[in-house]
Formats: C-alpha cells, sequence, structure tokens
C-alpha cells in the first residue's frame, strides 16, 4: 500500500520532513518497504496544494527555499477537512506551532483526521498535553492510528521506547532533562558566563524565543512531564498543576559554587506514580559528577526510566532541532505502515 | 487471540519469564490485551511437561522452587518438534545456553519453530551471531516473527530501538560498553583493587564464568558487535574477524594513572559502516571523565549510535541479570502478538 502524506503546518519541521522523504525514497523501500506520496501541505504562510496521486517534491523543496511560499504552484482552496478529502491522505502529519493553553489548532486538525480513519503522528504537544485521552479514544473509534513520537525529545525515540520496548515493565519514575534551552543555558553558566550572556546565546542559536519565559520558567517541561504522566500513569497532571521551579533565579555564581562541590546544577523534570495516581516536578537540582545526567551539556536532553524488570533505563538524544523532529514524524509514519 | 508460548530452556532466564507472566497476567490482559497460557517447557534437566490448554504456572513455579525439576509433574517424551507439535504454541522462548562456536542447540530449535509457522523470541546469542541471515529468511519464508531483543543489552530496548524506534534514519557507527563483567572489574580496579581481587569478586558476584575468557578476552563483546553489524549494516563480520583485544594485560596502576589524567579506562566495543561493509572492534580506551560513557559503572551496559538525522543517541541500562533478560523475552513476545 502506497501511504499517502498530509502534511498540516510546514515550517522548519514540516520542511525537513518533506526533505528526508525526497532524499530517501529508494532507502525507505528497500529497508522498510516502504512506498509513500505526499498528497497535501497547507501552511497559513506558504499556502495549501493538493495532489492525490502525489506532489512533486523537488518542485515543493524548491518552491520552498526559492520563494518561501506555493505561490508558484497551482493552489486549492478550503478546510482543512476539504483538504483531507481532496488529498486522499492515509496519514496526517499535524506540525503546526505548540500552543499549551488552548491545543489548537492542533485538536482540531487531529480529531479532522482521525474521525476520518486517517492515521496522525504530530509533532506538537499542546494537543497532548490538553486532550490525549480524549484523541486516543476518537483514535479507537475509528480504528486509526495516533503516534507523536517528537513531542518530546524530538526524534529521540523516547515515546516508541516507553510504549512498546518496555512493554512488560512497570514504570514507577521517569526522571531527566527534558528542555535544551535551559541545559544549554546552565552548561553556559558552568562555563563563567553570566545570566543574561547564556541567555542571549542560546537566542542568538535559535534555541530560545524572543519571549524565552516559556523555557526559563520550566513550562515547556512541565508540558513535556504533564504528557509523560499520561503515558506512564494514565493520569493527568495539568500542565499548571506541575510542581514549577524555573531557572531564573539561576546565577552563575550558583553554578560555578555547586561544579566546586563536584556538582552539576541542571534544570530536572520528573513524574513518579504515587497512590492517587502521579506527581511530576521541574526543578533546578545538584547532580554528582559522576552521574550519567551531569554529562548532557548544550541543548541533548536525557531522561531515566525507573522499573522494576529493569531498574533504571537511561535515554539520551537530541530534544530539538529541525531534522531530528522530522525524523520524528518519519518514524511514526512508518511504524504506523506497518 | 491466546498466545500460547512454549520454553526450551528453563534455566534463571526461562524461569524468570515464567515468574514475570505469572505475577503480571492481569496487567498484560489490562494494558496490552494480552493474553496467553504457557503449554510447553523443555529443560535438559529439569524435564519436558506440555498442556495445549495451559500447563498451571504457580505448580510449575513451585515445583522448580522445591525439586529443581518437573519430577512431580507428567512428563511427555519426544523430540523438540514433537513436543511443539503437541503444546499447538505460537510462539517459542529460545533460552538454551550460548555456544558462540556452533550456535546449538539454539538453531537447530529456532528452525524447528520457524518452519512451522512459530514465532520465536530469543536470548541466546550463537544463532544470531552465525546463521542470522538464513534465520530471518526461513521466518519469512514461513510468514513467522523472529526477535532478539535479548541478545544485547539483555531487556534494554536496543533492537527494539535500531528496528523500530530508529526507522528512517541511516546509522553510521555504534559504540559503548557491552559486557558487564568487564565493565564490573574495570570499575573495581579503578578504585584500586588488583585485576585478581576484581576478577575474584565479579566471579563470587556470579558475573563471571570460572572461565572468564569469554568475557575478559572480549568473546562475549565480540559476540555482539558482530550481531549489531548484521542489524546496522546487513553485514556479516565473522566473531573471529573482530579485531579483538581483552582486558587480560589490564593493570589497576593503567586504571588509575588513567584516572589522574581525568580518564576512566572502559572495555569499547564498537561497529562502524565501511566503503565496503563493516569493520568491528573490542578494545580497553580510555573515556574523558564527562563522556557519559565514563559514569557506567559496574554491570551497567551503554551504547552510543551516530546516524544522520539524529546525531547520537545514547542508551545505557542493564546488560545482563535474569529478571532483566526475561523481560526481553516477554516484550518480544507481546511485540509479536500485536
Amino acid at each position: 500500500m502506497v501511504n499517502k502524506i498530509a502534511l498540516a503546518g510546514c515550517g522548519n519541521v514540516g520542511t525537513a520532513l518533506l526533505e528526508i522523504l525526497h532524499e530517501k525514497r529508494k532507502e525507505l523501500y528497500d529497508k522498510y518497504s516502504f512506498e509513500f506520496e505526499v498528497t497535501m501541505i497547507t501552511d497559513l504562510i506558504k499556502g495549501s496544494i493538493v495532489n492525490p496521486n502525489g506532489l512533486d517534491l523537488g518542485t515543493v523543496l524548491n518552491a520552498i527555499s526559492k520563494d518561501g511560499n506555493f505561490s508558484s504552484m497551482p493552489q486549492t482552496k478550503g478546510t482543512l477537512e476539504e483538504l483531507l478529502d481532496a488529498s486522499s491522505a492515509t496519514v496526517l502529519a499535524e506540525v503546526t506551532p505548540t500552543n499549551i493553553q488552548t491545543g489548537e489548532p492542533g485538536i482540531t486538525h487531529i480529531k479532522a483526521a482521525l474521525s476520518r480513519g486517517i492515521n496522525v503522528t504530530a509533532t506538537n504537544k499542546g494537543p497532548f498535553a490538553i486532550a490525549m485521552k480524549e484523541l486516543a479514544q476518537l483514535a479507537r473509534e475509528n480504528n486509526a492510528k495516533l503516534r507523536y513520537e517528537g513531542v518530546v525529545m524530538s526524534g529521540t525515540p523516547l515515546i516508541h521506547m516507553l510504549k512498546e520496548g518496555l512493554a512488560g515493565c512497570t514504570v514507577t519514575k521517569a526522571e531527566g532533562i527534558l528542555n535544551g534551552t535551559t541545559n544549554f543555558m546552565l552548561s553556559e553558566m558552568g562555563e563563567g558566563k553570566s545570566y543574561a550572556e547564556a541567555l542571549k546565546d542560546a537566542q542568538n542559536k535559535g534555541y530560545a524565543e524572543t519571549d524565552p519565559s516559556g523555557d526559563i520558567e520550566g513550562w515547556d517541561a512541565a508540558a513535556k512531564v504533564s504528557i509523560l504522566s499520561q503515558i506512564l500513569f494514565d493520569t493527568r497532571v495539568e500542565v499548571s498543576d506541575v510542581d514549577r521551579h524555573g531557572i531564573s533565579d539561576m546565577t552563575t555564581e550558583k553554578v560555578m559554587d555547586a561544579a566546586k562541590r563536584g556538582f552539576k546544577v541542571k534544570l530536572i523534570a520528573g513524574v513518579e506514580k504515587t497512590d492517587t495516581g502521579a506527581r511530576a516536578y521541574v526543578r533546578p537540582k545538584e547532580i554528582p559528577f559522576d552521574h550519567p545526567l551531569a554529562t548532557i551539556n548544550g541543548v541533548i536532553n536525557a531522561l531515566t526510566i525507573t522499573t522494576d524488570n529493569l531498574k533504571d533505563i537511561t535515554l539520551i538524544g537530541p530534544g530539538a532541532g529541525r531534522r531530528e523532529t522530522g525524523q520524528a514524524l518519519l518514524t511514526d509514519i512508518i511504524a504506523m505502515s506497518r
């Protein structure tokens, strides 16, 4: 069966997915018997293009790099529902920007696809922090698949591991470094830079937004542990109920003082099982040098999962990046095609 | 569908699988809709028992702990083929001891099951170091599934990650710590113990065999990178062709001297893609303190996988243990039931 892929959102990550698909068409067929066409792309800025037999990816990528939009190509007008219907899509990649408060427009997009029996992969945290149970239920009712490898640790296959690799284990706790921006800043401060310099560097490198509060106040990490709480413990911890303390009161002095005593300061996010459900937290913590988490520098993420059968398992890998997040979509699409 | 599980081999690992299955029957059904019976167990020492409707696991585990064998239960005589046929098994867990030279009796057992269309999970390295391609081919021909999570890093879900979690990534290299016994010994030597003391401790703890050469000469790690070479690069590197240097000439002095300079000595096993196929190696290496692999102590294993889309991913977890390896079988069995 040829997988017909629709994209809602075509910014950095959506474009990276298209690039990977274009480069690897033969490799994906040889290794996974995976055949595909991209039949729809809709983006608020770039426009909407549909071809149920497959868009020419070379032409699409060329238009993105030359014009920054699809104005050189025939546009299709319509709502997302109409575009999906016109595209004969079998899978939707939902890569619109995250809104942790409302989950929109992601929730609406995902529901539109699932209710049509179209599989969905998403990298957008909002819908899962807010409506995971409802979306999973809708997927079951419509016999569609729903995956979201990219919502925590980007393409590092954490969710794959939690859902399939550790099947049969009982997880009691997960704890680690889930925000790259703050980890980068703390790494810089450990080398003597001031908080302000570290923040500026993070912004210059494109890690932190102009309004960096989502990262430095711990909201991003809180959304991730909220999602993990649902995956691991089937318990909803609202993002606002996460015991959250960011790094805005951290100083270079404190970081350097900890280093003298043999510790690195890390913003640690975690979730653990309790008698009544789960408890989630985000807070700076001193980690001894000889602990694996102390060696995680820059924008790399890491999570240690505590289980009954395997004790501790730690997964380390990128937590962001356009190509890394495009990979998350791809691995989900391949998994759903099997 | 009720999964009917047959066990070839019922030593520590096979018994651990039975314990986990017995403890978690309800949890496995609730979480994965996984239903099972154990319909056959055959073991050279304990005997052979078969019931196509399901053996009573409480009775079986009681017999193992009281008598160390199945003499209190009705025995079924026959070849493995006859036992499999009598058991109506849908999946075979192959947990006989590893023989890296011949791959037997594992290869014969796996072939018997696959040729009957029975799925197989195995923790025995021998068959995969020697006959992976042939076994995978036989599985395809008979529309049966073949998994082997436990052959490298025990139940730490490495193979799951390589085969499914990283689908769409191109791996160029994998390198890490794949032998727990030598890592334990090197950790002890880093604390000042002599090579002889460290070896004795490893033997007392049951990590090292009476003849420890398989571990300390690097044969065990070599078999693992040989298997990884086939999984990652579809290239057979014979165990004897692995560039292999063990730790038998390592001294406490060398380990302590490296520590003074900021390095830990680790037995590093790796495999990397070359123009003509793959190159595999096992050798002691000095790792800087601030590298994640330097923090891996005792019998824990770790592997860093270098890829195109995700750069480096590191997985850390147990590399041995009865319950840990039982978990490897279970996660495979659940995956094959989906």
